[in-house]
């Protein structure tokens, strides 16, 4: 792909709307256009990471035994009048009136829809536990949209959802989630801290967020260092296994402002290991019982013979949120440089080549180590434009892209120079460019 | 994976609702589930066909050389006030109004947003062709929503838009569509003949329909039987060669009724060639100049200084009715058998063995076959219940699941009863089923 015939409308300099580098960055290299307050455009650049990183929530959901299923945008009022948040919810939800004058809303979250899918197909507890999530467009109407995509009003979400015979078997259910949360985030390269939470609007007792560190992050957090040396490496996906990983990171004192108790903070962490820092949510899992389900009435036959309500969890991931959050964490405004995880980024590498009018020969160079790349699924963006240099490197550590080749007149045919962006520039032969990147993509 | 875990709630008999054999299959093999009127959910097996079906749509998309994006559902009125079809276009649009009380809509369509996106990014001609399409929900608010997804309000749509400097060059736009909607409905087994077609409310001069066969369509088509033995086979993506290409198909006589002129009909095509019959419209391209360009302002630098309005094509295809669609075409309801196309079926084969409570060998098994084909890319599904033979099959056949591998008690360890459906079942060895799907899998 040739960057002069790619949608990617580079700006010179920080819009004055944008306040945090998320938004910034993704302004200035073209990921997003607003439409209106709060609503964006996803552009190709944009677009791309935010597939990767839908990919990867998709597959980490796959590999618990989530089935994927995809419900509407628009639902009908009917069922939030029966589970009693039609009334709560307030202004948030973006109510509809259709050409019949039926109330219609643009769903903020779906417990009340997947409950009434569950009710209709589900009588029996041996087709238990039933695990179901879908990735979706979501609409919240924020009073005040800001910080672009990271508080915006249309966003895209995976929420999954949980239905169990028994509080056990529904912890099982919420294990496996925390788990597979871990996990996500560790492959998009965040170090994501599951943190005690209220539950807000959704309901029930158990509940955590997932927050990264960031300094512009909206929630205020107090937690325990030694968290951050935790892993899941040895957790299996059973039961046993499963709740002593959940034991060991909740052995750490680590809650947002909301649970804060000062008292208890300084009982159970010692002066050296507590840290009062800011960080962004990118998760959220909730376990809330028979809320739903009882005023859903979602009932299965139980061995006996007797019916009873079943329990239930949800599990949120902002998808596009994220994107937001990884620049949040990996770009450094100051320089202006960008460097995407190679799981996300939206080329592998680019190709940086010398150019100007009477002389293509490093465009020609650039074609040929394309070709190559491409053979090996290495997907490459080539700078063909005849701007400077300084401009060139300027606008690729912009995108963000991880890698780089650059090509000037004296570049001989074996040697070439590549750069890992954050890094000293050094000589390597395509062959082992290749395999470089290859080895990183399969890591990932 | 196992029937009795997953979520695929079979229904014994047609729903009364049901008037056309695509929307019954959906509801009696669990596809869809209906949430308001028009409006559905996509359960797993629907689900796992529709991103069959939009992927291989991305995939043609990505191979004349367009860029994805993804414009979000809901638009603000101001651009559609620009256009001029905000009053025009009636009651089908869902008009929304905020909390700000600002008027809103759910996108019909996008020829506003992507003209909006195109003139704050693309000044000069140098940046041309751009050719731009994403894949998102729609909502039309159809004032009689039936026939299941063929006719609902919220569906899923790839529109692609083109920006050219010239006329010529926007029909080389418009050709290379041409050439990808054919390729496309190959891939999923469809023969979907271009029709000249009116604009209706998109607007232009230029415009084809691509239609299926099918009794339940809802248009009807006049055409010469000799176009079904076009194909495409030579055509190269450069101009002359797609001009050919558009010309070969061009000479036969092929329109709806809306185009439809008797004295044209009958002096072109004898009358042995003459098909009159009903089809279902599964994808349309317009060509409309400088309609939007011109009222929204979208121009560009040209070579000489002087600036020009960019002439703009769409290009539809219904991801979601496709789903529906096929099964017009496949679905034979007498015998309650459908036969999905592998590339797109929800699972390559099923696995169906008799199994009662004293006797798992023939569970295990199939335990066994299942892991040599997963470990083979082939992905089965394995009907775990105790129910009867004939009602096993049965089910199976309703899914459409295009093989079947059958495990009675006789089954010895080398032989195994493999069925295509619709044909004779044959004793095979697993590693030529194997082999026999694998190709059929490469070659679609």
């Amino acid at each position: 792909m040739y960057i002069s015939k790619s949608f990617i409308p580079i700006l010179k300099n920080n819009p004055s709307e944008a306040k945090i580098k998320s938004h910034q960055l993704m302004l200035r290299a073209g990921m997003i256009k607003q439409s209106s307050a709060g609503v964006y455009s996803w552009l190709p650049l944009g677009f791309k990471v935010m597939k990767k990183i839908e990919k990867i929530v998709r597959d980490e959901q796959n590999k618990i035994g989530v089935q994927e299923i995809l419900m509407p945008t628009i639902q009908s009022s009917e069922i939030w009048k029966e589970s009693g948040r039609y009334e709560d919810y307030g202004e948030e939800m973006l109510r509809i009136k259709d050409r019949q004058n039926r109330e219609m809303l643009y769903g903020p979250t779906n417990e009340e829809l997947v409950t009434d899918i569950f009710r209709s197909s589900i009588k029996s507890y041996k087709s238990l536990p039933q695990l179901l999530y879908h990735i979706q467009w979501k609409f919240r109407d924020e009073i005040r949209p800001r910080f672009g995509i990271m508080r915006c009003r249309e966003f895209y979400m995976k929420d999954a959802y949980s239905f169990d015979i028994s509080d056990e078997e529904a912890f099982f259910s919420y294990n496996k989630f925390f788990l597979s949360y871990l996990k996500t985030f560790k492959r998009l390269d965040l170090t994501a801290i599951p943190m005690a939470a209220d539950t807000g609007p959704i309901g029930g007792n158990l509940s955590h967020e997932f927050i990264i560190l960031a300094e512009t992050g909206e929630s205020k957090i107090f937690t325990d260092k030694r968290i951050f040396n935790l892993n899941t490496d040895d957790t299996k996906l059973e039961k046993n296994s499963l709740a002593s990983m959940r034991n060991k990171y909740e052995q750490y004192y680590s809650v947002t402002d909301e649970k804060f108790d000062r008292k208890e903070f300084e009982e159970k962490v010692s002066v050296e290991n507590r840290l009062i820092t800011k960080g962004i949510e990118v998760g959220h899992i909730f376990y809330f019982g028979d809320k739903y389900s009882k005023s859903m009435n979602a009932s299965v036959d139980l061995p006996g013979g007797k019916k009873d309500f079943v329990k239930m969890g949800s599990y949120g991931i902002g998808v596009s949120r994220l994107v937001g959050a990884i620049i949040e964490a990996k770009y450094d405004e100051k320089t202006e440089v960008m460097k995407w995880p190679i799981s996300i980024a939206p080329y592998d590498i680019a190709i940086i080549p010398m150019i100007n009018k009477n002389d293509i020969t490093a465009l020609e160079k650039s074609n040929k180590i394309f070709k190559e790349l491409e053979k090996n699924d290495i997907e490459a963006i080539i700078d063909d434009t005849e701007e400077n240099y300084s401009s060139k490197i300027k606008k690729m550590n912009l995108i963000g892209v991880p890698y780089q080749i650059i090509i000037g007149k004296k570049t001989d045919n074996d040697l070439l120079e590549f750069k890992e962006v954050g890094r000293e520039s050094q000589k390597l032969k395509l062959i082992d460019i290749i395999k470089l990147i290859s080895e990183q993509k399969v890591r990932n």
